[in-house]
């Protein structure tokens, strides 16, 4: 387990966030339970969101966190605590009016994305002075760029999910359900020290083909391709990989054929990641190799997505999106091909940007596996 | 296992829903994944939520749900995927142009409470000229009233979380951490059917003072009062129950008055409970009980809150809140008192508006249980 976050790690990504937030033309930030408030205080209330919890930054003012009443103390033991002003609310009150003694009436903020439309109304009519944007959309790189402790984090998140698929290379396939392969995935990722499991598809046939499909009782049988994607949390930090195996021992030469597609587009973006490289820039690589292999509108998704503190987070790898690539970024490179009703490949790792290129937190090998 | 909902069920629901946001001055509703979608569409999208998926429902025209590309297998195989016209679209490409094409685009709409603040902000640029407000803002009666189906599923879930009450009621407390008694209720509620586990609150001592303390590493001992607050789903619907235990056989007296007090605000909320009466009047009712009693800046929590798909969702019983009730409505009635370094009680059961009255979905002792 490493250290913690310290009070004072949570202060000075709050000190950060405020610059950049000004920098960014922003009157502060209004953040919501989520990453971001975990990022920023290491504070996560309870699920039960429709009551009003929200940290307000802005440059020079310290930070306020307004909070239920009733979920003061959990607040006050947060890590970060200490380097903020708490104020709360009780049931029955107006939580907006806090908020509107705090925030300039003609301020332009920075919201979390996943804040409640709920809340975000109830400011605006507190406020109607007051503007809006999403961080993914105003301050994209608030928790993009990983210090070296989340880069210490992520790398043993992705060490752990290799293990995992190691394991789950040793197990029956055929004549078990996606569900049970499904099961022995998480069940490797808790073995390897995931605290929490977010997703563990298995794509057996034509179900891999369906890029978001998770697991079902379908049942594998010799000579399904099967698409293995899986992550979660480890220390509070995010896996992410997919690797493609197939069941038997003889590979159709048309699987053999897309996977070797996708493998190259893998490849080939993972080559391409550097420093000021645009996010879109990872994307049209792999596309372009697999647009060239005469598969490109099999590749319907995006190249890739940030992963830290979520498993999807900004930067996307995606067509349109500028913001060059900066040392300490973490995204995934994860090209597919899917064939509707037949089969689909997919091959993904977590990937660092460093000082002169790209860094894999996956280290398994791209090979097809074979599997029993 | 109930009858699963039909095509025909969520067609019905759309069709009430649109009506009910016409009479509400609403020109329409957008639904995003979460119990809303669940509700009207039994569709429950990945978890991945940073793509937009939203559901348009307007009167007299056919729903339309918007989808990512890669997901809309999944949404195709909702079951009431059939009620709606699906439309997609891609990485890359701007999701709220679809909704800008299928919007008035000088409507005010209701929008689900959990929605994306990113989302809302989406569709406000792209249609300046709408407005939105909150589902329980502005059609807080969408959920609310439950039909005999949603009933029956309620007092199932209501029956199972006793039934995990009865068998928590056996293990030891004494010498073993909340975070041990709070595993054995989270076991007990899944053995008793609950598909999920939202909460398992063991507020051991002066933790149960703090009304949302999950549970932790305190070792319960002899003399503690222990609050126990724990529910979840059960084919899809909630379940949400609390009572107060205490460790030993010798009751303090100050616990007693203190429990009893508890008791009968709790009692008498509920004799309150009937159609037409405001829920507001179910806080009163119990808040006056409490503070008559010389303990009302201990209740620092409104009475209850709606449940349904969810644990927490509309009607609220707080003050402020004037929507009458109604027969069908179900929700928490959960007074306590909590002492700041000393202890808690609380005692909560669902109830449903019949008719002439209440009826309770917990039916388990409200006496203060001894616990070894």
């Amino acid at each position: 387990m490493p250290q913690p976050f310290t009070t004072q790690d949570f202060a000075d990504r709050m000190t950060r966030a405020a610059a950049a937030a000004a920098a960014a033309g922003l009157a502060g930030l209004v953040v919501t339970p989520g990453p971001d408030l975990v990022h920023l205080t290491g504070y996560r209330p309870t699920a039960l969101t429709e009551r009003l919890t929200a940290l307000l930054i802005s440059a020079g003012k310290q930070p306020v966190l307004i909070v239920p009443k009733l979920e003061r103390p959990d607040a006050e033991a947060a890590p970060g605590a200490a380097a903020v002003r708490l104020t709360d609310w009780s049931d029955g009150t107006d939580p907006y009016r806090a908020a509107r003694e705090l925030l300039d009436p003609a301020g332009r903020y920075g919201i979390s994305d996943g804040a409640w439309a709920m809340h975000l109304l109830g400011l605006q009519e507190a406020l109607p002075g007051t503007a809006y944007t999403s961080l993914t959309a105003g301050l994209p790189m608030l928790r993009a760029v990983k210090d070296a402790d989340e880069l210490e984090r992520l790398a043993a998140a992705g060490a752990a999910a290799d293990a995992a698929y190691h394991d789950i290379l040793g197990v029956p396939f055929a004549g078990r359900s996606e569900n049970d392969v499904a099961a022995d995935l998480a069940e490797a990722l808790r073995r390897h020290g995931h605290s929490q499991v977010d997703f563990t598809v298995v794509g057996s046939g034509p179900n891999g083909a369906n890029p978001h499909h998770e697991a079902g009782d379908r049942v594998i049988s010799e000579g399904d391709t099967v698409v293995l994607d899986f992550g979660g949390l480890k220390d509070g930090y995010g896996s992410d990989t997919t690797r493609t195996v197939h069941v038997g021992v003889e590979v159709p030469a048309e699987v053999r054929e897309v996977h070797d597609i996708v493998r190259h587009a893998q490849q080939a973006a993972f080559e391409a990641v550097r420093p000021g490289i645009a996010c879109q820039e990872i994307d049209r690589v792999a596309r372009r190799v697999i647009t060239e292999a005469g598969y490109g509108e099999y590749f319907i998704h995006r190249t890739g997505h940030g992963i830290g503190l979520t498993t999807h987070e900004p930067p996307y790898m995606v067509e349109g999106e500028q913001q060059p690539l900066v040392p300490g970024m973490c995204f995934s490179i994860e090209p597919g091909i899917y064939l509707p009703g037949r089969f689909g490949v997919r091959i993904e790792d977590i990937v660092t940007v460093t000082e002169d290129g790209g860094q894999r937190f996956n280290s398994t090998p791209h090979d097809l596996a074979l599997v029993t």
